[in-house]
Formats: C-alpha cells, structure tokens, sequence
C-alpha cells in the first residue's frame, strides 16, 4: 500500500491516491469521515478559525461498497479560502515555515498561498488515507491508539495498557487525565493570548503486530519503516520508541525487557523496546513517542528576509492559524502509524 | 547510491555493496582504513575483547584507483571469532537482544553465533560504506562531524559552531569536553565492574547541504530520508532533529529561527530547527541526537523463555562484550548520516 | 517523475498524479489537451463509438501557470457511460481480456463495467502524464515520436531520420505513407465488418537523450526502463529495441553499428542497437517497436466459463468496441516513451 | 527479493548478493553448481576458450545448509585472465559493445579489460542468483524451462506442453530438435571460420504461477516486471510474450484464448497470451521469447573512432570470444525469468 497526497491549500482540492489496497474490503466510509472530524478544528477557541466541511469524495477503487484493489483516489474540495491574507508574505518567509525551504526547491514557484503544499491542511488526505489502513489493520486484529503526552511541559498520565487508549479517541481534546487536559487547554489559551504557539508530544500504540516482522537491514527496519511515515507529518521534529530518550540515562539491567510465558505466548515483562528488537517486532505493541514543534505561525512580529531585495525586515502574520496543532495531530499520527504498520506486514 | 550489508558474525565474512557510486572519485582507502579503525574497540578496557583487524578489500568497481560507477563491493574477513561462547543461547533468546525477534522471523534460522547479522559487527561494512559517501560529499563541500552527547546522564559540552566537531574526530574519546569524557568513561567502567552496561546519545551535524534538497512528501521528507538511515543502525531508538524533544517544551517565539543575512546569504539566526523546514533543507547544518539504548549484552543472570520447552529459564551471557558502544557508535552514526546526505543530495 | 493512474471506466472520473515534476515549467494545458485529442476516437468509423469530451482537469501543483513541484493532479470526468451493456459480463470473462486474471486478483471485487481499470480509456491520463513529461523533455531538445509501423501485416513505409515522424503527429491516422495508411484503413474496415479486430505495431524514437545514461545492471538498464513503461500500456505484447527480431537471422558483421565522427560528434553509422549499448544510451536516437495484439472485444460468439456455475458458455459482446487500437495507441506509446525517457535522464 | 551483481571480467571477483530470501531453505548448492556449469563454455570449439572453474562461495546468509533470510552473498573468483589483450582497445570503443557508452557514463574511468562490468562473465553470478530463485519456486510447485528457439534463422521445434523443456535442460546444446541443433551449431561454426558471430532467439516458460498475480498498473504489470529481469541480461534485444509479434499479422478471432474447463479448473485452450492477461497472470505458463543480438565481438577488422584523438580508426579485436552466446545464454535467460517470477509471486 502507497499513498501520494496531492493539492495545495488555496488549490481548487486536496487528495491522496492510494495504491495496493487488499481487494474486497467493505471500505466503511462513515468511519473514514469520521476520523477526519476528530482533526477538524472544532468549536473551541484553540484552532483555526478556517472552517472546512471536509467531505471526501471517492473517485476510484470502490465498488459496491468494496475495494477493487485498483486505485483508490479519493478527494477532498477546498472553499473556506481567504487567499489575500498571503499576499504580503509571498516574499518574505515566515520564520521555521516551509517558505523559504519550499521557494529555494521551487525557484520561487510555489504557491504561497495558505503554506500551499506545506499546509496542515494537507493532513486531512493523509488521515483519509490512514482510515482505510486502519480498517485494513483491524481485519486482522491490529489498532492504533494514540494520546497527547504533553504540551508545553504539561503530562498527561501514563497508560498501564494500550487498551486505556481506547477510550481517548472519541474525546474532544484526546488525553487520558482530563484535568490534565484542562491544564494544556489552559497553556494553549495563554498562548494564544500572547499571539504565541505552544509545541508538545504525542505517544502512540500499534497493538497486534506479530513477532517476526521486519529485518535490522536499511529499508526493512521497522523502526526506520515507522519514522519515514511519522517525519512526513508536518510539525514533527523527533521520533522515540520505548523509553525513548531515556534510553540515554539507563542501565541495561534497567533497560532490558525479561521474556516471560504469558497465556502460553512468549512475552517480555516490561516493553522499554517499544515493541522492536534488532529492527524486528517481537510480538509486544509498538509504541513511539512524537515531538512536535510549537506551530511556527504566530502574530507577534518577526525577523525575516525580502528575497527580493535582500534586505531585512520584519513581519506580522495574518490569517487564521491554529496556536497548537498537537492536539489536532493525534489522528494524523493516528493516520500516519497506521500505514507504515501496513507497509511493515507487507500489505 | 544503494548500500547493501550482508554477513554474520561468525561466518566467513562481512560486507558491503554499494550501487550507484558517482564515477571518477578518486578513492582514498587509507581513509576508508581511518574510519575503521575510529570504530576498532580499542586498547582501552571500555569495549569488547574481541580483536579484528577489519581490514577492507575491493572486490569490485575501482579501477586505477579510481570508483568506475559499477557496484563498489568490499569485503572483511571474519577471524577472531569464539562461536562456542554461543551454543547455550541458540533456544534461549537474551533480553532485548534480536534473538527472539530474528528467531520469529526466520522460523529458528538464524545464524546465531555472536548475534549473527544482527552483531554491532556488521557496522564495520556501514562504516566503509560511509567513509564512501563522505568523500563523494568532501567533493561537494559538504561533511559530517559527530560527538558524543551524553553517556548515562552525563552530557558532554554543546558546541557553538559545528567546526568544533572537526577536532573530535582525531580522539579515542570523541567529546568535545574530555573532562566530561572521563566522567563517561568512568561510568562505563562501574557498570562494567557491575556486569551492567550503560546507554547514551550521540549529536551529529551535516555541514554545507544547500537550501532545496528534499519535500515536505513521504519517500523525499530529509529528516525521513536521514531517520531510516539511523535507525538502520543497532542500539538507536531515538532520532529528534534540531531542538528535538525539547521542541514540546517550547513557545513558538522560542522555537522559531529568524531569518537574516549573513555574508550576502539568508541565514537563520538560530537553528533550531536542525536545517530542515517543512521537510526541505534551509541551508543551515542538519543537525540531531540519536539515542542509543545501553548494551542489552550484559553478564548478570537474567530471565529469559527455552523456546524448545516453553519454560521459564535464567541466563547468564558470556561472550565478549561491550559495557557501552555509545563512543563506538560516532563514526557510525557519521557513517549514516553521510549515506543519508548522499541520497539527500541525489547522488 | 513517479505517475500513479487511477479510475474505472465506468465510475465518475479517472485521472493521474504525477509527482517529481520539476518546478517552474510553463505548463502548456492546451498542448496536452492536443495530446489527448489525438487519442480520441476521432469521426472515421474505425474506433469506439463512445464519445468523451477527454477534458483534464488540474487539481494541483500548478500556480500561475507553472509547476509548482508538488504532485500534480490531473482529473478527467467521465460522462458517456452505457453500464448496462456489461452487466451480462460479470461472470462470464470476455476471452483474453483482464476479466478473469482480474477476477482471480480481486476475489471478483473488480468494477467490471467497460473493463473497469483495464479499460483502455484509463490511456487516457497516461497520455496527459506523457503530455507533460514531453514538456519536460522538450526544454532539453529531445522530443518524442512515434508511427504506426504495421496492421495486420501491411507496413508503413521506413524513415531514413526520426525528423520524418515529426509530420506523423498532425495525421489522423498516423502513419508515413498515406497510401499504406489507406490499405490498413481498409482491413481495419473488413475487420469490424466481420465483428473481428486487427493487431498491428508502433515503431517510436526518442531522439536527443544524450550518451552515457543508464547502466546495465537490472533497475538502471535503459531498454528495462523502457519496456516496464511500455509493457504498462495495455494491449502491448513485446518490445523490441533497434533492429529488433531481426538480430536473430543476423551476423555481427550485418548487426554491429561502426563509429565514426559526424559533426565532431562521434556517432554510429547504422543504429540497430536502437541507441543503446550495454544498457547504456549511446547518444544515437533510442527506437523501438511495440507489438499490440488485436483487440479482444470482437462481436462474434465467443467461448468462456460461467465463474458462478463452472459451465461453459458461450457470449457475445456488445457495447462499442475498437476494431483495432493501434493508431489511436500511437500517442500513448509516445506518452509511456516520455515518461521512460524522464526516468532515464534522472528528472 | 532483490538481487545486486557486482565485479569485474578482470577484478578479482565477480559475485551477487541477494536479499530478502525466504529463511529456512534447504539450498542445495551443488544444484547452484549444476546451473553454473550449464552456461559455462563447455568443450566444443563454439565458446570461448577462457575457462574458469566458477565455483561458488557462500559468504552470508546461509547457515546449517538453511538460508537463514539475511542476505545471501555469492562470490566467484577470477582467475584466467588476459588483460593484455585488451590494453589498445582502451580508447578505441568496439563497435556495440558497452564501451563507448560505458566511457561515457563513467567520464572514461571504466575498467576496460575484457568488458568490465559489461562481461558476458557477469551473468555468472546472475545464474547462481537465478539458482537460489528456482529452488524458492520449486518449494512452490513453479518451474522454469527454456530452449533455444532459433540461431541465425534456423528453428527449433516447437512444444505442445512446457514440460518437454525440462528434457532440454541436461542437454549440452539446449534444443527440442537436436538436428535442428546441429543445423545451428554448424551455422555458429562457420560464422566462427569467418571471423564473425550470429544472433539467435530463446523462449522460455514459467509453469505453476497462479491466477491472479500482478496488475496493469505501471510497475506491477507482470510483463513489465519480467521484461525489466530480462533486458539486464546482456544481448537481449527483443522480450515478446506468447505470440509475440505475430500478434501484429492477427485478426482476434485468432489470437483469443477461449477459456475452457480442464480437470475442474479455468484453463484457456490456447495460451497465445503467454500466460497474462492485463497485466495479471492467468494461471497459464507464462510464455515469452527473447532476442539475442549477434556477439558484437568479432575478429574481423571494424571501424571505429579514438576517443583521444577524435579520429576515425580500424580495430580488430583479439581476446577468447564467443561466436555465438545464444546456447550459454539459455540457463541465464531461465535464471532472470526465475527472479522474476519471485518478484510476481511477492517473495
């Protein structure tokens, strides 16, 4: 399964083409949808005021309620568009945006617009995408949990069993302790008021992979496989599985996960591992930790260059931008973990 | 450029193919001999008392000294190797080892004398392979220093210019602070002593990429590229890029970087984001961390599964191993890096 | 330049992404309108009598007129659709069409209206691709051409330079002598009179690839290049570089291409190597022929199975056939050459 | 799996390494040998009067007689060379061979002697590689024959089943017809008396895939994959599957296969579609012939140009040449159909 997601966020529509969908699934269309509401801003007053209906429309491999295993081209329109916002930034990029990276691969020809391609609007296609994975994933009983670890240094508590997950999916503002929760809102809002951005770190669980998966080689390894599909997800900066960074302050006593018989299933104990050992699943869920940079759009002025003139200059950005988008991010990562899973069962 | 590794710990032989090597480089192998030698265990009590002269033969693709563009191959022999240290732990998997996970993947396979192809062995060949790759970048301006961050929470001086990272590469210790390096040394014999192994991280910088290289889409995203090159390497569970996990800590007027003009060139004044905006280089150094998980080698009993009986067994590892391989690790995670630079580049 | 085509013959559009497209081209969309006009069924008797306004659509990647570098998406509506003529069909494949292979692929979850995804419609996005690669191609000085070199045994006349096939472009039915032209109109007209169809071969150039692309390793090799593009063109059966079948009845002496110096360029005398040597261009213009087997939709009773009752039937196809595709398959060849030749030079 | 031949005519070794074998294969090397010895030149005077032992030596990836799924490298020494015969033809490029080209892509630092990496000596380790292949395939009930289907005009007969080709396989020149062989080999001895070569044609067939593999979709099409293998076979020029090019003399009452039911299975009565319809397999053998051109070295004077000079000069070429590779080719053509066939079935 490939996917190539298409459009810019002023163009006309975004997409995604998905190749080697497995034939003959009964592609649930109303859960597709569903996942792209849980990115959709939502009502509160900690997102973009950009307001889009998202809808998706399937162009190809569909029929009958099923996957034919050709294509599956599915599109989303743009309307909700306020293209003049942009103008003034056309030449001078926003500091740690896509801008300036995207106008020296581009010769100048991109579309500014909106961050055009760069834009987290592009992520919609992607949990689109994802959605079909995940319902892939689920035929063979695997899932994919997530929930905001922290925002601004806030945590939210940690989960003694991926199955806790279950129940964050569904929420508004997707934690495990709500009153932490209340708390990161509450940074967000700060944030927000002193036209600032927070960053955070999201932590996700792949449950169900067997053990056997992958190989340590470049290319097959699964924690290689798994960070190709995460670092394409506009905002993320790192990606640690297990114990993560913490690694770095362990011992191997500490460290090590002991294998133990568990219901007659070989199992390790503890699952510092994050679930891959040698670049190969072993059986336990896969669990990585994501860190995402505070979104770069904020209004306070900023230093910048003309690169028409060369010169310095300063600039405030307009338009509607969301003061964190970690929270939004959850499906996406969601989206993005449920495909490399596919890519690594060789789906 | 392609690499493939191929060999076990105890077989023949282990090595390495590299496709697609630009034609006409005037190899340097005393070079390639160098950067061997930088990862050899060394006189020190600190790594692995097994001795190997990892000397590299050509097999194929130079030609009068010069690279030929067909598939370089090069070749180390095995020698110093004590497979009998082994036989006790073909059915017992050893804790966060690839033992189990192979043994899955393979049907019970695997070669698995000294770790088989899963041996910190096999980057010897990657190191070759990346010493390759640094000089088709030395041609192009472009190099890679790296030092050891931190081993066991002991972190090692912050470097202000990356051309402070050139002088690291010369020592047997490579920090840039050898007072913090011998505190880390110290660690590492106490949990030697203690039959224990300590983890770490190391912090890389690629120097010269111009602005432009990359997308912010799956496949061609630099801080994707460069994670499954690093993960590709034994021991990391951890790439973060620039500011890395401490991007979830940090307000958007921290984080981002703004732009000015240096010597006629649009610089960022900061770089924090590790030169690479919404998956593009900007021009800045890239730069991460690399987390490295402590040896899962170590002598203490430890509890593992007979995966003949199903039963719950104690081990105890003998062999010849490393209590750390964090200062092993730098010239392969420079190695790495400078593959991953190469197909950056398109090269 | 990666493309992925998507769509059904019968369902609401069809289309491709195209990504890797090199940014700041001046995209000509009334040239690659051009270009699919002359796949379109034309007014003669000799093709399909459905009618598609074949309209391409840009979705994305394009911004005042020039690439933009991100994935540009092409999207063709279908509208002329008679889904009814196919619904005796679904169990009962059509002979040596991809009914049955893609009944077997697809556990019969295929969209089997108009050959669904393997109706030769979906040539139609691959024309645009091809359309737009040309562009691409064009700003180097090569350029692409192609004719009909026989149907049903009667052959077009040779050209001395691919200059000639340069008139070949503007023909309706195009070939290099309108005579021969003629006579193969005529056996297209028995054929469909007799409710049969003709195969027929397209010879094509691309001229102006310089010397010393490709390698002949597998994956590199410029005739493998060619032929997975071309071999992706439905009805094409073999490909056959230079002299082709020919080789087999000849002596080196007849098959060798001398060297020699025209213009202070060094270039072969004859070119029956079709302009490859080793895998490798040569710098002479890359030719080769595709044989296309007669279409399978014929009229006349055919036998077949019943895949519900394992019986054996007969059927007869209605629904608006071509009689012989291969003139209209001249710009498709064409387009698949294009986007080989972009993989070829590295774009 | 993935194969990556590497070496030199005149290095010191010349080898494979293939990834992505299936562990746990009891691979009978002395059946690799077997393949090995089938191209090798033989005793008659119609081949090269190099002789090398081509022994194989396994470096990796196989332990206990078992392929452990790490990767399996293959080396064979070199060891009967003249390189002296070579020295004056360095920079006077024989014509249709890969050394003008391969000057060009390598800015004249190829290694000349004896052809390189252009060798017929390379495909040696394609063999082996295609040996590993067929014992994968075996394992699945799929085999692969294949015979010489004509030399310098003069045919073989044909088959009514593929399993008449596994009696060729022990031949030492591999036809159906062995007069028809003796026509053929007295046609390469005179082409030999007079200092030239001839060309000839192979079909082979893979029997046993199932239905329903591949897609028509650019880089899955099964007969884009095969072709891809084949053409890195050096001397092929030509790869048509079942009728080939005399699809283009057929009307398609013809060429149709009409579907039966055999033994309670869907077979096609004929099988001119050679085994794919669509893009996808059939469950038909897959069928298809290749081209080989006439050696392109001959004794005889030819023309050429000296790359120093720019001047046009007469060469003539000295070295141990084969008059004729269309015999030694017949188990290399079956090794790349082998290979092929693994990337069909997905392993």
């Amino acid at each position: 399964m490939k996917y190539t997601i298409f459009g810019e966020s002023h163009g006309p529509a975004i997409g995604v083409v998905l190749s080697g969908v497995p034939a003959g699934l009964a592609l649930d269309l109303e859960e597709v949808q569903r996942e792209l509401d849980r990115r959709a801003p939502g009502k509160s007053q900690l997102s973009t005021a950009r307001k889009e209906a998202d809808e998706v429309h399937v162009l190809s491999g569909l029929f009958e309620g099923k996957t034919t295993g050709t294509p599956l081209a599915m599109v989303i329109q743009n309307s909700d568009q306020h293209s003049n916002d942009y103008e003034d930034l056309r030449y001078t990029p926003r500091p740690s945006h896509g801008d300036y990276a995207g106008f020296m691969a581009s010769g100048g020809c991109l579309d500014y617009r909106g961050g055009g391609h760069f834009s987290g609007r592009l992520t919609a296609p992607l949990v689109a995408a994802g959605a079909v994975a995940k319902q892939v994933l689920a035929r063979r009983g695997i899932w994919v949990g997530a929930h905001i670890s922290s925002i601004y240094g806030i945590s939210d508590a940690s989960f003694e069993e991926p199955e806790e997950l279950k129940a964050v999916a569904g929420k508004e503002f997707p934690v495990l302790d709500d009153e932490k929760g209340k708390e990161m809102q509450e940074a967000i809002r700060e944030a927000k008021n002193d036209q600032d951005s927070v960053g955070g770190a999201i932590e996700c669980a792949v449950v169900g992979l067997p053990a056997g998966l992958g190989a340590p080689d470049f290319g097959c390894n699964v924690e290689g496989i798994f960070s190709q599909y995460l670092f394409a997800v506009p905002a993320v900066k790192g990606v640690d599985f297990g114990a993560g960074v913490a690694f770095a302050y362990m011992r191997g006593t500490e460290a090590n996960d002991p294998f133990e018989v568990r219901d007659g299933k070989v199992v390790t104990r503890t699952n510092h591992a994050g679930g891959v050992n040698g670049g190969i699943t072993n059986g336990m869920p896969v669990i990585f930790e994501v860190t995402m940079r505070p979104t770069p759009s904020i209004s306070l002025p900023q230093e910048t260059v003309d690169l028409r003139t060369g010169e310095e200059v300063e600039i405030e950005i307009k338009g509607r931008h969301d003061p964190c988008i970690v929270h939004r991010a959850v499906p996406v990562i969601e989206a993005a973990a449920a495909l490399a899973a596919c890519q690594v069962l060789g789906v």
